[in-house]
């Protein structure tokens, strides 16, 4: 061992800063002090043993400080987080520091062995690692309670000392990201590779997926453009494609379990191990005994929890189901009303007017979607969930539920009680791009423009006519800790969901829908991309191996989408002649193949592996060799004796 | 460390014969020579270090040895299978012998602390990875060619030096056993801890899940019996007992999950890690490197396997079922001569004419259903799988399929085409009936006839008139070195899987049949522990988790029976009298109702929990220590940094 530990203390040498601290005005000194003495203390004295500095800028210190670390401590902190990387026999395996020779890329002063997202990860899991020992509260704060094993920066952030944590972004490579990501037009693929490395895997599996879900579109899509060209109404014609359709969505969401799996696996988090799962920082109880780990933290009563699930939000959720649909039935009387008016005048306007209550009930669903994931927010918190896992299982559910409902129940009445294929059309395209267009507006263009505004006047404050590379670093952190935060991918894989529902429950009715899609995909790209370079501080890396429940819910709808469009089949004039005599052997009929499909459907899904055989093959090689280590070392025992 | 390894090799001090070997008839000395010793042989050397003592009979050495082992090596070789066990704390963890003083009811002169069945299924694990070493081929064999790293057992099986290894029963334990199982007349669970100590867990589970079906049955059979004695024949009640019988069913698969999950906690085999697969041993090939393991052994192309599986396999499994069909047609011709024969005639003997034909078909069916067995045994073998599991999968798969079509198609003809009702019901009946007492016969009470028989004559021939108590050590071996060989669990739970069809997927129109399949049931417990005691040899214990691929099976068949009964439900009379203008409307109910079935089945599956709330406690315990003592291991290292 060349290093002594004793370089872990030695400051500044070589500080990088990496990640900011942002504590509150008026943080008391008492607790300034012993918090950074306990961020920079030894391991061996519980601390994080990492390295802090003030951030000093024109107006002095203002309670911002930045946290670096050793290289050493970075790869200690590396095996702690249990960090997956080549080996230079091409095998992905668990970091550790004393094998690490025999990792690719690795030299004792190469400090770019650890990509910058990993190392602010890192920094994030020791900084929230960092636990109460004896103190029984925050020291200034006696109201903030601490028991032995508590997280302190959760609890600093609970009671408002700490305003927040975020990790810097590195100008020169958010740059060159940039430039190849979406700086030119360009066909081809997005460097996954460089997002993940500067963004971390969670975030480059969102952009994967809308990638590969876009390129999945173009068949569909390309096989829906001649429909809308010639006009083609016949529905031998529909019935191919809806049939197509089908089939081609259970073979994408397979195939897509395929694809993640390769990412994962090269990205090493398909083969990390799981960490034990803390509590979420929102959890609150009694202090008693936790049956699992034997500590003493707050517990929270199972029973209690339920009840406020089924006495409480059920109730809810139910009642904004009701109010969602007597919104619908409002709509319907106000196409109703938009029809007499253009039968009674008939003219352009009135003929455009016949768009308008799609287009404002199109508007309102967005709203009441937006308005209802905070009450779902709100209620999922309340429900006081140990587990960040569970709370968003709950979240999901709820979201996912009230957004199905609130989006396509109308879709649904026309189709099935009012048995308007064209009105069906013309609702279908008017919400679908309707709701694209706003979502692009709101998720993106809108906070570009704010803080493109708002960078202006940042600078013309600093009276200074540089340009981004030439801030520095306090200019730097001042202008992000005001930028927004990235609240995580689930709004943009619920447009997504919402945008698969659109294209295949109604697929045999409106097969152009595919082509919006599309079209929208490519710039939600765009426009994802430079909400992430330039709207948002950079969030923490997370990584993951998969899109998880949203594979589900993915293949729950593609499960609906065969029973809604074998019925609109069923439905079709052309099909109800070929059965002139009996209605009864048409049901019979579309029922068999309906469930024909669903049995196809399941076998399929069944049949095709979800991983690739190679990387089924390098993880049996895993597996084997951790075994065969393991009987050696019992030999070895046994040797011994 | 009192032990000495020498103990090890202190040999006969205190021989206990476990397991014993059969040799072919006039094997080279050399090659006994040679394969002794290689198991009493130290490990160092590569041995399995097992202790081997040569049977001696009446008439001289019969090539048959008698293998046990010292308690010491039967530890070690516990933890290199890597038991479970239960500790002081009463937490199940892996055994490990650095750590056997913390495991309830170890003691180093306690000799049963590992049950027989355990010791038996250790010598086994270590016979089986005897592995060459750099031996070409078995001495005194040359065309028995050996590779590094192939087993030495399996290579004597498959050239035939080896005739078979079988563990001992233990006349002691067997008759006290046998006595709690089926020895009284008596209402009350088995005794499956027991069970499990004497054959081990996957037997255990068979007779636990063949318990806790008949159980589970019972609140069918209830429910049913009144419809018989009162002869309701009004289609409302049916439904109502349909309706009760698919939650019913969908309830009973997922909490015997659970119990599952119960019983194999207790017994450690659901923390037990999986073991690396070896290649069967059927499995043949050109040597080559595994590029799994790295190491040179046969390999066969994956494509020619695909290959036989698809233009062989499939056609002749096609073909079966065509012939399966045929047969069909002939016994409907069949009844339609009963038919007329007793409509010419009309007598008693004409009535009981009636049902010939169904028990002729249901003794056809049987023994289609065994020949086709054999067939896709063969087929399957030929298919050159390498892996044991992959094996059993195409297997079940075959098989499944096949025995699904022959004995239910002509249900569903009668049910679906001919449409009529009673000759449903005689049907199902008739089949039912028969198939359950030729089972019963086939299994059990004939092979236990022969095997009294057999005995009753081999005691005759030893002139002795002893009970099997005093039977030497040599008589017990040759006795039980000629009973049949039980061949798994397979057989049972395929009868199982039959039944639960017979009894699920015309529940509506036949209630009766829960009754009988519980009547069956119980007499199947006591003829199966009949037979695993006294007709067969005893098999050696296999640990395993669950009932694996019948839970999918038994779930796949309930999904069927939701649309089968969904279909009869909606042909009733009564049912259809509810629509008297529409049949239509009557088609669209039935199938959105099954549809709702459908979906709360799906949801019941996925909300209730796989395993009982404090197993999962128990899990995420251990889970939850052995990161943290990984965590322990890094601040360790960090530290003596």
């Amino acid at each position: 061992m060349v290093e002594s530990w004793s370089f872990l203390d030695t400051v500044e040498s070589n500080f990088r800063p990496l990640v900011v601290i942002e504590l509150a005005k008026g943080t008391k000194q008492e607790t300034i002090e012993w918090f950074t003495k306990r961020i920079v203390d030894k391991k061996a004295n519980g601390g994080a043993q990492l390295l802090i500095k003030p951030l000093v800028t024109e107006n002095g210190v203002e309670n911002i400080y930045l946290v670096g670390a050793s290289h050493l401590r970075l790869l200690l902190g590396a095996e702690a987080v249990g960090l997956v990387k080549e080996c230079t026999d091409n095998s992905m395996r668990a970091f550790t520091y004393s094998s690490r020779k025999t990792f690719k890329h690795f030299a004792d002063d190469n400090h770019n062995f650890l990509t910058m997202a990993e190392c602010q990860y890192i920094i994030k899991h020791e900084l929230e690692n960092l636990r109460a020992k004896n103190e029984k509260m925050i020291p200034g704060y006696p109201q903030a309670k601490l028991y032995p094993g508590k997280s302190i920066v959760r609890r600093l952030l609970t009671s408002g000392v700490l305003v927040q944590i975020f990790p810097l972004h590195d100008r020169e490579e958010l740059k060159k990201l940039s430039h190849s990501w979406y700086g030119r037009v360009k066909v081809g693929y997005q460097p996954l590779d460089d997002i993940r490395c500067y963004f971390g895997e969670t975030i480059a599996l969102y952009f994967g997926f809308l990638e590969y879900f876009t390129f999945a579109l173009i068949p569909m899509a390309v096989i829906g453009i001649p429909y809308y060209m010639f006009a083609w109404e016949d529905y031998d014609k529909y019935v191919m494609f809806a049939t197509f359709n089908l089939l081609w969505s259970t073979v994408i969401l397979e195939v897509w379990k395929r694809i993640c799996a390769i990412l994962t696996y090269r990205w090493g988090t398909l083969l990390m191990k799981r960490q034990f799962e803390e509590p979420r920082p929102g959890f609150h109880g009694v202090l008693g005994i936790n049956p699992v780990t034997g500590r003493e933290e707050p517990v929270y009563s199972s029973i209690k929890r339920q009840l406020r699930i089924y006495l409480v939000s059920l109730p809810f959720v139910c009642l904004c189901l009701y109010f969602s649909l007597y919104v619908m039935m409002i709509y319907f009387d106000l196409e109703q009303w938009a029809l007499d008016y253009h039968q009674e005048n008939e003219s352009n306007f009135s003929s455009l007017m016949l768009y308008v209550p799609s287009i404002i009930y199109a508007i309102v669903i967005e709203i009441m979607n937006r308005i209802y994931l905070y009450a779902a927010e709100f209620l999922t918190s309340w429900e006081n969930h140990r587990l960040e896992s569970s709370y968003q299982n709950h979240l999901v559910l709820k979201v996912l539920v009230f957004n199905f409902l609130n989006c396509f129940a109308s879709l649904f009445y026309i189709a099935f009680v009012l048995v308007d294929m064209k009105l069906l059309r013309q609702s279908l395209a008017t919400l679908l791009i309707t709701s694209q267009i706003l979502n692009q507006f709101a998720e993106s263009l809108l906070p570009y423009w704010l803080q493109k505004r708002y960078n202006r006047r940042m600078k013309k404050r600093m009276c200074s006519k540089k340009t981004d590379m030439d801030l520095s670093l306090a200019e730097q952190v001042n202008m992000e800790k005001e930028m927004g935060t990235y609240l995580g991918t689930f709004d943009d894989y619920l447009e997504l969901f919402l945008q698969f529902g659109y294209v295949s429950l109604f697929s045999c009715v409106y097969p152009l829908a595919a082509v919006f899609a599309v079209l929208n995909n490519i710039t939600e790209i765009y426009s994802d991309a430079l909400k992430m370079c330039r709207v948002y501080k950079r969030p923490f890396a997370e990584p993951t191996a998969n899109i998880g429940v949203w594979q589900l819910a993915f293949e729950t709808m593609s499960v609906i989408s065969v029973v809604t469009n074998c019925i609109l089949i069923g439905m079709s004039p052309e099909v109800n002649a070929l059965f002139p005599d009996s209605k009864m052997d048409l049901v019979l009929t579309v029922a068999l193949v309906e469930h024909l499909l669903l049995a196809i459907k399941f076998i399929m899904a069944f049949v095709i592996p979800d991983q690739p055989k190679d990387i089924q093959m390098k993880l049996a090689r895993l597996e084997f060799e951790s075994l065969e280590a393991l009987k050696q070392q019992v030999r070895a025992f046994q040797m011994q004796l």
